[in-house]
């Protein structure tokens, strides 16, 4: 599959809300995460560390209703938009919007980056 | 100003569709503005070839609307997305989706990268 194809798949199985399909399916197995933040969590590599990572965040997260939109595709790389009426443990419901930046190879997702709505 | 402070600087001047301020202001002298498509407009360098670009396109597309969403960061680079109501000289009115990700150096734009929505 070339960029584009991995983008509208692997973005299509994001929307239904199949994050573990979607990870499963298109992470190389030496993906990296990385987050703008300092700490352990800036920056994850293995599918293991990074699985990891999703299990903690939806263990302190509600997501009430998430929105996926796009993908946009250039070269080797697509972006999405997340858009989420979450309520994180012990806080207060918000809305969060991120941008992912994911780069392919081979028809493999090698790295995710993202990016927060300020 | 760090990136975040250009993030929202930037941002805020294309969201007044003052386009020509944001570029003046904020664009480094040999920015490069990279295009997903095959041939000369594939990667453009310098402001006077990024500023061409720019003229051409508004020649060529009467924009009704556009919506400006952002700025989203990461480290020395951030995104922004744009949903626009255009026509294309001599097409059909249509909605085009895009995200465009923008690195940072010494406070000035040095690079932009345009994702297409599929």
């Amino acid at each position: 599959m070339n960029t584009k194809e991995v983008a509208k798949a692997f973005t299509a199985l994001l929307a239904k809300n199949e994050h573990e399909a979607a990870s499963q399916k298109f992470w190389s197995d030496d993906v990296v995460s990385l987050e703008d933040m300092p700490g352990d969590m800036a920056r994850l590599e293995g599918r293991k560390a990074v699985h990891g990572k999703g299990e903690w965040w939806y263990a302190n997260n509600t997501v009430h209703e998430a929105r996926v939109e796009g993908p946009y595709v250039h070269g080797n790389q697509f972006t999405v938009r997340f858009v989420m009426d979450v309520t994180p443990k012990g806080d207060k419901r918000r809305t969060m919007e991120e941008i992912a930046l994911y780069t392919v190879s081979n028809g493999k997702i090698i790295e995710e980056r993202f990016f927060y709505g300020q």
